[in-house]
């Protein structure tokens, strides 16, 4: 079984170019030196903690703090493409990056080298760095989100009575207002930011707890400890360490996909209202946007694309982190050591598509005669569940669709309006309501149910603002 | 291309078999009755909703509403293959089944079928119906959590000092006990149940929008009619219709699957505590539990594998949910007509999770002699990081590494214990800290943290129950 | 911790209305009766393999065979709830399902009930039932695959000069012809055809290997009886068995969910061709076919919603086989338990969604005049990249790309066609290529390169007829 | 609406450390480097295949070969963070790479910067590179999986007669021989490179269509330039272009997510093995591998980790290609901008999952004592089974089966043997079979199937090799 020794990875590989899936807003916070910095962090907070506990000399803990900084400051220092060689030999980052950061120390002092990392465990730090990231990541997100809700209430108040064709299934069915749309838009971005706000705060939180995670190495300073590391670091505490149980984070990147979802709807309705042949909405034009290498004249829409592809990645990642909770005992294999890659992909994710929808919203052209064009083609047919209504009243349900289908059929086989169709029949015209038929035609005034959910959202936006 | 026509869908399978994959709590709750009884119960408090607003003779709701009640009492008659098969044409359940109603209603009087359904959409319906499925098995769902959390708090009670080996990544780490162990599930297990409870009552609500969601029918009466059609349902209303903002229902999906796995971490831990070289932990036996068909002597963790199963299949479900956010238009095509069937099998997986785990749990037998067996076999090496950190504090932790993992290796060449190792080293028994050295053998010595830990979550426990 | 015993499930619940979401041609193929069928065959196969090698009487292995058979034929006796109930305490229904077998021969003849089941394991009779059946229902499949495949291939024969809109990123690109599209969607069919034979010949196997897998309980006649249970049920043997090894299951329903994408991408043509604003193609109208409850004009893509909705369901069913081949030991915990159903809803799945696509393509109209409509509204920008290419022969693509955009941006402004801003446009019609420009506005005689295209396909659907 | 420009992302991250989860082998071949490559080869033999056709001068086909190369040469030339910036504001990579090619070609001879790219679309060039990765990725995957077969097919053949416990539900079933269980891995193995090897030549092919995929812009020419393009890539052409029909893709990503669930197979059995109460296997040990940071005596199964981490992730991944097959119409949106994304993270986990495992099962130790004192452990339980086929010749399968059970519990509550309560059985030893009971209790007699299958599997070892 001689085998040649495998070679070790140069790692020289760079992934700039997936770099177009990504939000500049979230460039910096994640990403190998976000990572690091979280991870340096948790050291230095770890050292003060423990040296105000009489764990330590203050002054070891000062110079770990130090050597932390100046690392954080040049991460190139760190090595990465040594920390993953290293890393990959050992199962965790954290390894490496521990002896590293005890060489560091250590050429500085010997003696304060003896307290890096001391009583704490590799994923300890993995975690709390993981979890400083969702933080960070997460503020930007709800920045991001916070204006897509507010370009959409702006939409959603201007445009009440721009009234537009309301589509099931693709296929046209009543008059809605562009407004109202936009209303259902706003309202499931605000459910997106309080519940992306809701799961961070309750799931980002401080891992520590040693070998085991029962913080036995630490004897009677281990609350106080924990407690400091916490306080330093903003991370709120777990009533328990929570290596294994991996349902906090898997928590947090559904709701990453629930929000990649949100804006991939978004997405999905203005692409479609910006085919060539319906025409109502489109994404902002502007330099090098949207154009095609073979086709001069083509406008495609790129942050409606954008913010698809997110959601078509976002689930599968998010149901890795879903199919992996049954780790086993105190510490699953394979179940936590890529957490920070899952979730950055799916912040990533998030981040690319509310970037993109919301550059979207807010340069966002309507052509209002288009949707007034496109309603009242086709014979008038979205105004026919009105003309039901109206005649049900008299003639019951059943029977008023069977007339409201055969007034249908006419106006298709004359080629007439529905409304024409319906002036036509003798005998409606002739009922003792023929005067209150007339504005079941008049779409602006089928929209005060749609004014009320309007004003109801817009209540929820500025309560949430 | 003259094909003979497609034969009609006898639609005569039954699927009783996966039943076994099923808790009996929700059995009832689930499947064709529960969902048509759904159904029957939004038409009726709609007919009741539209009579208080004066849309309908009072007589005519009562008949609606007595009509309704009888189906619901022998749902048989609504003859579910016939509306399935309907259903495949139609595109909806709805369709069918309101023309299935209608026809019962007119059947008693005709002026009375006039107002079924009024005002309704087809989704109207199966949505609002969807929620009153989610909030009854999410009743029960919440039942089980409180009883699997009651029991897994007895045992973090009672086995605070059952010490046992602490496990990472399938190796031995550090002691911990049982006590621990159990409070982590139970923390893990309160976290499911107020986070399921949360996403329920957010998001299992009301649908009433009408044809395209504007309540454009209904006219001045829309609030009054959706008003009084939430009170009689007991469902809370959104500020907006949600046809086609699947998001809320996604949540609860995912919420599910992190039911699931949490089931299933336990049931992962029970199984492999329960192998024959370990066997610390075993699952309550009785007639007809987990025998073999070919090996008499065999007892399989039949309760963890329930839940395992269960965790296996959730997160593909939750990732169905979550990939058909991005739906067209006010209604989209393909990503809500199956939800309910979805939504169902989700609460059926984590129901057979946790009521399989729940019996392991209120039954457990452990071996705590097995468990202090293997925690002193293999030479103690558990307790080498107690020692190393003890070692530490005079040695700087590198050092006591070193140290430590040489008296690791003696101990194994030798064949000897760690303790016999370390009192055979005279340079380290001859040290100040000598004498301070016994105690890192000492498993119980070490549990101070867990048990600040588990008193944490216990008095989570009690401000939950 | 004493606690009420937990209910024993009635098993009342039946799930019929979800046969909405099932083709007719695989009713009978799965569900209970058809698992249970399976199960017969196999437990009478391996008597008649037994007797023929030795291991039982003839007489004992006729009388099984003939229970089975009569099982089989009324399968109400098998009593699917009791079996379903005992299953969820036994980890599997083969320990039932054999004790059941059991007691009805032995009822007959004590003596031959002594070798019922003789030498097998509970997974064998599982898995292979779950190979009999995906043989059975991939029958069904490929028998639509190819119905699916001649519809296609007459579109695509016929319609090689309908000239419409290609259509990139949702937006206009250049002229294709209906044929082409059709031949697109037919190389897929094609490929799914041929993937999924394919992948059931090699996957859906015989399972024979006894407690541990090794056949140790059979002796020296191992071999010969598994020769003779495969030959009686026509399923080819693995050299190895493979209860641990579930990738060749996991193949099969990724296959599955392919055939369902493929299904639905047509559905997503369709039901964009038929938005009321393109109106290009028509799902067949039909009784009962795509109304709505609430418009009655409305006319829904039905059949486009079924393939869609299976393609929305059968990405995370596959994943769930991907996600549990990481299974433990001869035999895993969980993973191999539910292969049956998975796989069934797999089936049903592409079933519903081939069904309803081939329904769709063979009953689809099409509306040529409003192809030419849509081709040349819009100034005739689909034509701007031929033009590009003309004016490239001459002046370079950049030259010519920047010219054609120009000339774009005239014919928006002015509201003229791109032809006549060419014609109008000095400097190009005189150069000495002006001839030449004209035929680029000729969409029939830009298809040189896709009936080519066509014509490959074509004959790759010969062949495989 | 006025809102700042969002800031152009500076694309300075790395990700370098996510490193340690890939394998060295396919490092230089997928990444930015890799896909610019695949991309400038492409638009080289685009070039070559035109002049060939007659459609441009060779002299501008030889520049811009000489240019793709130099840049390949040197792909910091191309500067992939610019690249990713634009290609966020276009929505393809294609169109900013097209842009930078033709300047630099331009730069030398503006005549041949004509001629750049001509006649292709943009997903032409990114999906002709990606299948060029994919070949050279799945070369190096062939390479890894003919390793581990090569390794598995040496321990099967030694081990046949290293008897263990055979695991089923995670219980002690009867005995199997460790070669047997490679054996077993190997058939898998086996499997896994055929079928991947089969997938990619089907379906890594060429992507040439031009703007809507029939070629339209090359005329006559159209076949020509694609049979040079793939002759001279060395990439198969399909019969008609494939922009919208993702199912090869699709295809290739599940065999992928199965080859991860292989390895990682063998690394959740390696690492049950390995846990110190079972103690029959171990990983190969060696500097800086599997040790902990905070227990300097654990060696953790660092591969078994690797392999199982990669079989976590890869099913989302696999499941997010099938969830997109339903694109739109000639090319979708947002359903093929990250295909070479989404299939590099396969490649790069199937890699390292069998770089890892391939490692493991090279070096692997085994303990056969340890494993024949499992076996002999618990009474010999393990021989219940064979005891009990040998008694029911004689008694019948019920009686005997009762018997043996009854024999189980003595031997639990006197505390010996199996073997023992047997022969302090009367009645049982006195019957005329007696002599022939007491090799049921000798592993290595009940191998003889097992035998029959390991030869079957190496068999096909020997023919794939």
């Amino acid at each position: 079984m001689a085998q040649p020794p495998t070679p070790m990875p140069s790692l020289s590989r760079t992934d700039t170019l997936r770099g177009m899936l990504r939000a500049p807003q979230l460039e910096t916070l994640l990403g190998d030196a976000a990572l690091l910095a979280g991870m340096l962090r948790f050291e230095a907070a770890l050292a003060r903690a423990q040296a105000d506990a009489g764990l330590m000399p203050a002054a070891a803990a000062e110079l770990i703090e130090r050597v932390c900084q100046a690392l954080a400051d040049d991460p190139a220092r760190l090595d990465a493409p040594a920390l993953a060689r290293q890393a990959r030999r050992s199962s965790t980052l954290a390894i490496p990056f521990v002896k590293r950061l005890t060489d560091e120390v250590t050429a500085a002092d010997a003696e304060a080298g003896r307290y890096v990392h001391l009583g704490a465990t590799s994923q300890d730090v993995i975690d709390s760095a993981t979890s400083l990231l969702a933080r960070a990541a997460g503020g930007a997100l709800d920045a991001l989100l916070r204006r897509l809700a507010d370009a959409l209430a702006a939409l959603a108040g201007q445009h009440r009575r721009t009234v537009m064709t309301g589509r099931t299934l693709l296929q046209a069915a009543v008059p809605i207002s562009f407004g109202w749309k936009a209303a259902g838009w706003l309202a499931q971005t605000l459910r997106a930011r309080q519940a992306l706000a809701q799961v961070i705060d309750a799931h980002a939180l401080l891992q520590f707890g040693g070998a085991s995670g029962t913080l036995a190495a630490l004897g009677p300073a281990a609350d106080a400890v924990a407690q400091g590391l916490a306080t330093h670091l903003a991370l709120p505490r777990a009533p328990i360490s929570w290596h294994g149980a991996r349902d906090g984070y898997a928590r947090i990147g559904a709701e990453l996909a629930v929000a990649c979802g949100g804006a991939a709807r978004i997405g999905r309705d203005v692409s479609l209202l910006m085919q060539p042949e319906v025409a109502e909405a489109f994404e902002p034009a502007g330099e090098g946007r949207g154009g095609s290498s073979a086709m001069p004249h083509k406008r495609n829409p790129v942050g409606s694309m954008l913010a698809l592809e997110a959601a078509y990645r976002a689930p599968g990642l998010a149901a890795t982190l879903l199919a992996e909770l049954a780790s086993e005992h105190e510490r699953g294999l394979g179940t936590w050591q890529h957490s920070a890659f899952v979730l950055s992909d799916l912040f990533d994710a998030a981040g690319s598509a509310l970037e993109a929808i919301t550059e979207v919203i807010e340069g966002l052209r309507l052509d209002a005669a288009a949707m007034r064009a496109n309603l009242d083609a086709r014979q008038g047919f979205v105004f026919a569940e009105a003309l039901t209504m109206r005649l049900a009243e008299t003639l019951g349900k059943a029977t008023a669709q069977r007339r409201v289908e055969a007034l249908c059929r006419q106006a298709l086989d004359r080629g007439v309006s529905l409304a024409q169709a319906l002036a036509d029949d003798a005998e409606l015209t002739a009922g003792p309501d023929a005067h209150r038929l007339a504005d079941v035609f008049d779409a602006n005034a089928q929209l005060a149910g749609a004014d009320a959910m309007i004003d109801a959202v817009l209540a929820q936006w500025r309560a949430a603002s």
